[in-house]
């Protein structure tokens, strides 16, 4: 095993009905920013539980923070809470709200250079400080209500980048299921399917002797498969909804990959396919994964080996195994009516791979767990994707 | 799955030749009172890498706590601790020694009453303050390291109390494997067996439909049967000491607990046994909870099915799978030389059935996840222990 750093001081509160909960972890006196999206938690009663909780305090509203939150919409956030002296965020919503309202957060006190710079400064954003950050979570998906991540577009230039910061680890994150109830059947589908890719970016590597991170993973992909279906019903079921809720936020809350290798070329090629398609992040990732794994089927025939047969209950040692599980793997995402072909999209794979190809060229992107795989594979593996 | 909240907001430091970070954790200025045990860590290198990374710090010494921490022990260091104005503790040890630390943090400011009080409160101690702990782990067993309880003995008085806040979580802790090397096997097979009793008492209830917290405690059960056998050998093995002792934190560290009902009832049981014969805290765990698993393997049917399915591999859906599943467990407990009945220890199981039944008789003492193992019943369980 490598040697880790793990840290998460995140308040999970989870259950129905914990909305009102908020009001013991929001000093009285906080002047709080509640950001939110398009405006759907004032139709499914979210919002009016979340003021009725606020109780007497001063707060704000700012809406409108887009999938892929974008840089230009978040700075008149910031510039808005700097006005109105607001001292405590309160992101409600899905992944595209928490991760806005990190950087609201981090770039309200950040007075001394562009807000945009901690965006840039990527995996050791430099930032001394950030207001307090509290969640109401509304849609599982990208594990942001606990982590410190968080994945900004601007559009105007066309990039999009991660940043983490622990200032931006919510202080807590209340995780209703019954808050789901309302989302269109794709959301929840994107959600499963985002989970599951996060685990296998965490996973499908090499091995370096650590059996309880494996294991861990694998119960998050086993209960994925398990509940997946169920969690797409309606009317919805409470107890498969609660357990994708809770399973997405384990999937990417730093836990499984301490210690371990991480590849993330997956999610590296679906941003792309996102910003030259408009594919939603969960379909991006669908339409790469299985096809970047078999592409790497030597590199990472341990953990696709051990994979199929704990995993999937596959038998023997032979990359006929290999296939099979991913055919499996494959099979899940299409049962849940989640495409994993370019050309579902009516995408031509050969252009995906040629425009991809090129920008990855110009910026000597390499990616993977040993940064071996070039443009070129990219390339390859997208028009595998048909 | 039941409501829950989740907050561990411990700092983990985990590899060979990390104690050396302490030093980027601890105030500059802090008064550093350094607590530890039997005085292992001054023939072993840890007590002079602990020294070197205090670097210039103002620091003091308070070794002596015992196995089983006494009350008396650890009021002392609170008295010195308050003499010399400490304001931070650095608990260098195992469980013991990190348990009896949280008290001495706790108790150094609570000066409006007897720190007794503290233990007494329980469940939930009534502090409103601490000093910051840090943790140089060295002993993988109780997971003390990154939760918030603390068990204290007081031999004056025979009692033995767990208490819990949440003020006394470790800022951090360090879990240097090779500070395990040192250890007589005794110690590591102990630490094995009590991390695999606390995922067991975690695990083995009903179910309310927690697929997720499952998985997890079964890939804890599978991780520790994978490498125990490994983690006891001599010369030891890097890799097998250190997956037990990010194993044993996971075990307790209360992820797989949330949202689930939970047991206790073998350590409770253990505890007298540990009072009245001074069997190690895992030895006494080891002897009861094969025979309370099977005593109650009517009412934890659907748990221990799933354990025997999923964790032995066995097939098939009666009892028989369970008693043979219980003796699967039972032969791990074995093999790494544990005994699991009170005969192994010359110890009379009439005689240790008699007496605690009639001291949880006088207490009205209940057991288990239901509340229904009644002193009598615990009393059938001891003589089953031969």
């Amino acid at each position: 095993m490598n040697n880790f750093e793990f840290y998460n001081p995140t308040r999970i509160i989870f259950g129905k009905g914990t909305i009102p909960d908020i009001d013991s972890h929001i000093p009285e006196n906080a002047r709080v920013l509640m950001c939110y999206g398009g405006g759907s938690i004032k139709t499914n009663g979210v919002y009016e539980q979340v003021v009725s909780a606020l109780g007497d305090r001063i707060f704000f509203e700012f809406g409108g923070i887009e999938p892929n939150p974008d840089y230009d919409t978040l700075i008149k956030a910031v510039e808005f809470g700097r006005e109105e002296k607001v001292d405590f965020i309160l992101a409600v919503g899905g992944g595209s709200v928490l991760d806005g309202s990190k950087l609201i957060a981090a770039g309200i006190p950040y007075t001394d250079g562009e807000v945009w710079e901690i965006v840039k400064g990527g995996k050791s954003a430099k930032i001394d400080q950030a207001l307090p950050i509290g969640v109401v979570l509304t849609l599982p998906a990208t594990g942001s209500e606990m982590n410190g991540n968080s994945v900004i577009s601007r559009r105007a230039s066309k990039e999009k980048y991660v940043w983490v910061s622990e200032l931006v680890f919510p202080k807590f994150s209340v995780l209703d299921p019954t808050t789901t109830y309302s989302l269109p059947e794709n959301q929840i589908r994107n959600g499963i399917v985002d989970a599951y890719v996060h685990v296998m970016e965490q996973y499908a590597t090499y091995s370096v002797n650590a059996p309880l991170q494996d294991r861990q993973a694998e119960s998050i992909f086993l209960t994925l498969q398990d509940i997946g279906p169920e969690a797409l019903e309606t009317p919805p079921d409470y107890e498969a909804r609660a357990n994708l809720m809770w399973t997405a936020t384990n999937a990417l809350n730093k836990l499984i990959c301490k210690g371990v290798p991480e590849d993330w070329a997956t999610h590296m090629i679906g941003h792309e396919l996102t910003a030259l398609y408009g594919l939603a992040h969960a379909e991006s990732l669908a339409v790469v994964l299985p096809h970047l794994l078999w592409f790497q089927r030597e590199r990472k025939a341990g953990k696709l080996m051990q994979y199929a047969h704990r995993v999937w209950g596959l038998a023997g040692d032979d990359e006929s195994v290999i296939r099979q599980a991913l055919a499996e793997m494959t099979a899940f995402f299409n049962h849940l009516g989640m495409p994993t072909k370019l050309t579902d999209y009516g995408i031509d794979p050969d252009e995906a791979a040629n425009l991809i190809e090129a920008k990855f060229d110009k910026k000597g992107t390499k990616l993977g767990e040993h940064s071996d795989i070039t443009p070129k594979d990219v390339a390859d593996i997208l028009r595998m994707s048909q």
